[in-house]
């Protein structure tokens, strides 16, 4: 271990603080070079989190809607001006090329744009009108009134190791939006993005102190600090989501949780699609990206591809075509197409689960056969992409059930829609299911059908060949989260994602006394 | 025990079961005689639930919202035409004088009238937009559109003993209304009541079977049986909350779960109010309704009563005054006002629940020296009203914490509105709060200022003296639910409780896709 990388500050109570002791250290998951370590021992979290609490959120509840977004309008721009930094910083400790890079990095900044823009619409407002007047009885004189005002409490992250970037920020944007100070908990492993990320925005003395803080290195004590206002939002394992929805200050104290947990997404070729249609090659395209895009390390990447019986061989071999192409190693190499995973750690886990989805597929494209493009292969934390398949889901259970969270998918053979539609729904609540049809109604039924155990449905026809946004691509303007093992969360979804950060409460009073708001506008999403 | 009382089928899997052994009584909680049994042991539950989510779920989607909300008129009808029987059965079990029997039994069948209503409008849909279409770039033909679909599985309620008829009904109209079906656990001490109301319902032939279940007795083993498309309500105890949240269903499978807990709700007179104002005796009114209606036993119910110091004195003066004329005793004498409470055991809770409070307030109203009427001390679970205080509320604790679930209120002396709002918090969320005053812009103040750790507020000015819908009944129109230690939960809130029965998911498609929905309305609160 290489004892002279800088320990990384925290930023606590308004001041930089380092934790103590030698810390936990961050790696190069291609070189293995240790790049800079953690440590979050001995800090006051009850100082920390009352601090935000306190004077974050007083700083920001002061402001307004429209203040707020200009806050934010000026984070993009700090950040814009260190993205160089951050993607050197994704390269060195994501092992990501340049395109993976730029999901999280510019995805991140895309995402903090998109609620500058929306929310400086919101006006120059402290709260915000849910709904019309309702009339309590036949007289016009009492009435109720819901109203959206933003939780005294802070926002608590605890964040995964696929999205320092944006997935710091999908949540801070909407957060700060709403005036509720933010506390992130960066993945240990990828930590140093966030970390630098945060730096940037507090020295150029953008927000309020105590509006935005980071703590790096272990969570022990963090949920212990949550109070009744508070709210928590975790990205992760469904274990570890267990774990915190059980914390008293969730089970007891009812702290708003918001979880968005692992997932065994699917996508659907319609049964009316031959080899040489458009919708074919649509979706074969898609689940090619979907495997290979942050080395499959995205909770809404593909895992399952459902095609019709006559079709499996021939999206079998087209499938695997793409894959071969697919160059695996050193990021910093322009000829790789696909970098490392995020540690060797997660690449044990993702060969383990390959074992595991084994017992029950064949394998029909097996990458690990090519040599890794500058990387020492006993070092790299590289996976080479897999296609897996069975002619017989329907006996299957661990296909369904098991995320592996690598450039892996199983391709399966169904006989109507209805049987997909079933197989689908036994992935138990996802985030994201595509369809690919050239039929407008199938999409729509198909949509209809699925979207009670999806956050999202994505619809690729050829008419949006080139303008659809991707199965995988979490854009801010749709909902992301799904129930059941996705964890039951909703973020984004446009404005949507301020109801987390709000409490609606009824208001029932005379008519005199709701003229006050008169010029407050009606939330709408 | 008398053991010629009935032991009260469930109705569960679409047949009637008795459960096994002698079951546990039900008691007359003024005469201490056994009414009926209950008992539900020895159920198939994995049968009964997968009875109702599969055949109850299937049947009730295959139905429209207009269709839907048509059954829920007929069971509008059933129910009145039994309303004798439910009155009895209520002051039997529930020990309670007409006008509060009304407001569990009359305030049932009104909500699920009032969705019928509300329902009927919806149209023949089988699922709701949620919003208008966003275009996803700047080309509009690939568009995101966030839809609302019944959720797949049943929706489970354990209920509370001091509402059996609303407290079902208040749930079941908007689960139904939205396709799910339900399977009711009424608490044992006041079963009796749900089970009638579900027996006349199901007798009467309305609802497609496993659309309706109730289960008395036990819980052992309910929660086990759900799946991650279940949802599950709770109204009770905060700790009963706590372990119904830490559950695998809840924790792990991210079965969506509602809990409405206690709290200790609080009244607020305006700083500028007199002691002959009309604002003084609108508040004191309220106050003392509060406490006697259903002998307190309502968790809307004023806990907390603030006066500007220089009122506190005439403020206890008005109360006492008007608790004294307060006879309580057994509901079937006509000159009774108040009657019991459900059982001994709520008694001895309540009472002990008092001299926790008394270590730090002072009795400014006993009513315990007058005599019971018609009903027997000894046997009898009546507790007179008493009316507590202190000059010092800033440094209590227990009174700010602490809810005894009986007729009890405490009188608490403040300085400032920012002192009585920084006071009233200290309740770390609660259901409702309500204001007196004569001023709209305090008010206004006063709701914005304390919705946040509210589900409801509730302002009561001279104009609408007599319009206004009461501190402590919940209207189907307004949010029900509150955070923190309420239990952070919404109900009602008109067709806003309609979201906790659907899946909000996005659907990102090309616009001739969406097309496909251009009739389905936008849902609208």
């Amino acid at each position: 271990m290489n004892s002279t990388t800088p320990l990384l500050p925290n930023f606590l109570a308004g001041r930089w603080q380092t934790g103590a002791g030698v810390g936990t250290p961050l790696f190069d998951p291609i070189t293995g070079a240790e790049l800079a370590r953690v440590s979050s021992k001995g800090l006051d979290l009850a100082e920390g989190f009352a601090f935000a609490r306190e004077q974050g959120g007083a700083a920001l509840r002061a402001l307004t809607y429209t203040q707020r977004a200009a806050l934010l309008g000026e984070i993009v721009k700090v950040l814009q001006t260190h993205r160089d930094a951050y993607n050197e910083i994704s390269t060195a400790n994501s092992g990501t090329v340049a395109k993976d890079t730029a999901v999280d990095v510019d995805g991140g900044i895309f995402t903090v744009g998109y609620y500058a823009k929306q929310g400086a619409a919101l006006g120059e407002h402290h709260f915000l009108l849910d709904g019309e007047r309702i009339r309590m009885g036949k007289d016009p004189l009492f009435q109720t009134q819901h109203i959206l005002t933003p939780t005294r409490g802070v926002a608590f992250f605890i964040n995964a190791f696929n999205f320092p970037s944006w997935g710091l920020w999908e949540k801070a944007a909407p957060a700060l939006l709403s005036g509720v100070p933010v506390i992130i908990k960066p993945a240990t492993a990828t930590a140093w993005l966030t970390q630098r990320m945060v730096q940037d925005v507090v020295n150029a003395n953008i927000l309020p102190l105590g509006a935005l803080s980071v703590v790096c290195g272990s969570s022990e004590g963090l949920m212990d600090q949550l109070q009744p206002f508070d709210v928590v939002s975790f990205t992760g394992s469904a274990d570890t989501g267990r774990i915190i929805r059980s914390h008293p200050a969730v089970a007891q104290r009812s702290v708003r949780c918001n979880i968005e947990a692992d997932s065994v997404n699917s996508a659907l070729l319609d049964p009316s699609a031959r080899a040489d249609s458009e919708a074919f090659k649509l979706m074969v395209n898609e689940v090619v990206r979907e495997m290979t895009v942050k080395s499959g390390q995205k909770c809404t990447a593909i895992r399952r591809v459902f095609v019709p019986r006559a079709l499996y061989e021939a999206a079998a071999q087209a499938i695997s075509a793409k894959l071969a192409k697919t160059t695996v190693g050193n990021p910093r190499n322009e000829g790789v197409r696909m970098g490392a995973l995020v540690s060797a750690e997660q690449r044990d886990n993702v060969l383990a689960g390959l074992q595991q989805l084994k017992t029950e597929a064949e394998v029909l494209f097996d990458g690990s056969q090519a040599e890794l493009v500058d990387a020492d292969p006993a070092v790299a934390a590289c996976v080479a992409p897999t296609l897996l398949g069975t002619r017989q889901p329907t006996s299957a259970r661990v296909l369904h059930e098991v995320e592996v969270f690598g450039p892996v998918a199983t391709l399966m053979a169904y006989d109507s829609a209805e049987e997909a539609y079933q197989l689908i729904r036994r992935g138990e609540g996802s985030l994201v299911m595509s369809v690919y049809s050239e039929d407008p109604a199938f999409i729509a039924q198909t949509a209809a059908e699925l979207a009670s155990s999806h956050g999202r449905v994505h619809a690729v026809s050829p008419d949006v060949a080139a303008l659809h946004t991707g199965h995988g691509n979490v854009m801010p303007m749709s909902l992301h989260g799904g129930p059941g093992r996705a964890g039951g969360g909703e973020e984004l979804g446009g404005l949507r994602a301020l109801n987390f950060y709000h409490r609606r409460s009824a208001v029932q009073a005379s008519t005199a006394a709701l003229e006050q708001w008169a010029n407050v506008p009606v939330f709408k999403a």
